[in-house]
């Protein structure tokens, strides 16, 4: 295969991920010297007024994109999803709605995860370690991240006992993506849910309102490596004034110190912002809906070919929670799923391997990947079926 | 003044600050495809083989600029120094020495701050978030930031009753630089002393030996803002068995955590580390006792202004403790430095406002800043004195 432009390849990483080219040649234009201020994004400073527009046209985009209602705060943050395990746990616990309630009930509330993949296991496992009272609402199928189970099945606490309901909205190492709707109409209005949407924001328009919060690491849909965006509702960030509050919540895990500060209380990741407002301008440009459309249509591309040749790419997630951002499979043998990514790596396509954690093939196609690049893996696949069949 | 390349202006800001040319000419000329691998750093896939290079020359390239003992763990984190606030306290307090002594105390250790400016303050008031016992040693001199008081003076727990003492190295606010021997030598050396170099670290050799624990948010002399740096003596890593030690803990803050990773035990900010490696490149090309002879050689070009007229260039800090990295002063008149601030801005040098909470004025000189951007700062000094005096 050759490539468009610059020798670049196709890179299907599950993140960071790969980068609209128009962006990335943005950046390599005012690498040096931004917009005529003289310095790079890199050497700026966060107090001067080119950065402080930077940021605020990074939020002021991000909102718009997404269609956040004014009542919710959004953060820049860092430390990725694995921050906001911690973050959304403490900052929830030191918020006055979720201490009234625990003080009503006379003992700790506890947080219900609704889990189907190693993401939002590793949220509850933090909340574990944290000493935090977990209730696994689900556990995959059966223990096997495939799927979500109907909501009949669901052992949701009752609301009077629980501070908050969380789910990961996709499962990037296991492919498993929920619809958004079944979790929230399944939790009572009264507990808020909490969800981590690391791989697929921006993906697609999502009802905001009907969450609590949402955070999200940058390194798929939405920019490089580095920041961390959470959206809160803003009566979740109402505290008590007892400094006890704030014992367990160290300020870098603090929603509303960083909503105070204008995401800027202390040095912000700023050039890592600045890529991400770039990205959520080309988003912006494209139109979510858009974005929405294309994202399905990647994804049919390749699950066509899966979808033709069960017997060979065998597709572990039930059909209705497949995910139009991570693709995995299974070849019928290792050699050959190790045979797949070199030669597909040989042909410019490029970070094929599933997570280490449960083998096989993985397809990631954010949102900066072209139907093009998915067409072109989808062709391979169909040729390296064709050469190996049975 | 004319400037020497693509326009580029004297950047003296404190933080985010100017980086070499070099370096920058390099992320530029790479930023799309990076040595070949068809891809960006900003996107490439932090377990790809060509990112696993990229941090570990980087961990390897400080490891030898600073000469780190086998002994200390280098980790990469996010969350600048206030992430680091906490880290230090929660880390130490989960570390099996200081559980011990306290367990031996039967009550809580109390931790040591020698408070030399705005930055030591802000990290003992953390702790004090948190619920730490703090233990003042000093609060400047007599309370304002000019100086360190005399040993004889400090008012140092005992060492049976402390978990640690804490400094900051160099106050980016105030214009304080302590001479680190002068802390080491005055703690008991069964507890260990935490350091924030956050704006002199690589600016000059240290007795890394001597320190528990140092911490730095790269954006002074190190590289772009987005990355901490903490290196760790690995005694202080070990940890009892009993998983409440991590209560208070977030993986996110948790050092043993990072390190057991090899700073990726979730995704890094990729392309931040990245540049830092090139920062490290440039200062081991030039030697860190170059770089420390650079850095008093351009402190003193301006001192020596300051010096000549000392009625018009007030500086508040004794000459002791002056520090190299963060030139402070104030002039006879607030509308005199912000014509000093305006008139340099025309004459391509920026960010010479000192900081919101003391105001004045701040000339920072950092690593990247040359002799000859140094010279162009005090000639402008000397001329606007010339223009103003009285």
């Amino acid at each position: 295969m050759t490539n468009p432009s610059n020798d670049r390849v196709l890179n299907f990483s599950a993140g960071p991920s790969t980068l609209p080219l128009s962006v990335l040649e943005e950046v390599q234009r005012d690498l040096i010297n931004y917009k005529g201020t003289g310095v790079s994004v890199l050497e700026m400073s966060h107090r001067s007024k080119p950065y402080d527009a930077i940021i605020r046209d990074a939020e002021a985009t991000l909102r718009r994109v997404l269609n956040v209602p004014s009542n919710y705060a959004v953060v820049f943050l860092q430390g990725g999803g694995t921050g906001e395990f911690a973050a959304s746990y403490l900052n929830l616990f030191a918020s006055k709605s979720v201490r009234a309630k625990q003080a009503k009930l006379g003992r700790a509330l506890s947080c219900d995860y609704v889990v189907t993949g190693s993401w939002s296991k590793a949220g509850m496992k933090e909340v574990q370690r944290l000493g935090g009272h977990v209730n696994t609402v689900i556990d995959g199928v059966d223990g096997k991240y495939v799927g979500v189970l109907p909501v009949s099945q669901w052992k949701l606490g009752k609301p009077e006992e629980t501070a908050f309901v969380y789910y990961c909205d996709n499962e990037t190492v296991n492919g498993v993506e929920c619809r958004p709707e079944t979790v929230v109409d399944a939790v009572d209005p009264s507990v808020p849910v909490i969800c981590d949407m690391s791989s697929n924001m921006m993906s697609r328009p999502i009802d905001i309102k009907r969450f609590g919060a949402i955070v999200a690491g940058a390194q798929k849909n939405m920019g490089p490596a580095g920041v961390t965006i959470a959206i809160v509702r803003d009566d979740l960030l109402e505290r008590d004034d007892d400094p006890a509050v704030l014992h367990n919540l160290p300020s870098v895990l603090d929603w509303q110190y960083y909503n105070k500060g204008g995401s800027m209380p202390h040095t912000p990741p700023c050039f890592t912002i600045y890529v991400c407002g770039l990205v959520f301008k080309w988003v912006e440009k494209l139109g979510l809906d858009k974005v929405e459309q294309l994202r399905e249509e990647r994804a049919k591309i390749v699950y066509d070919v899966i979808d033709s040749h069960p017997e060979f790419f065998k597709g572990p997630v039930n059909k209705q929670y497949r995910s139009c951002m991570n693709l995995v499979f299974n070849l019928p043998t290792k050699e050959l799923e190790a045979q797949f990514v070199a030669e597909a790596a040989q042909q410019n396509m490029i970070q094929l391997k599933g997570h280490r954690s449960v083998g096989g093939i993985r397809v990631s196609l954010y949102n900066a990947m072209t139907i093009e690049g998915a067409q072109a893996v989808a062709q391979f696949m169909q040729s390296f079926y064709d050469q190996h069949r049975q």
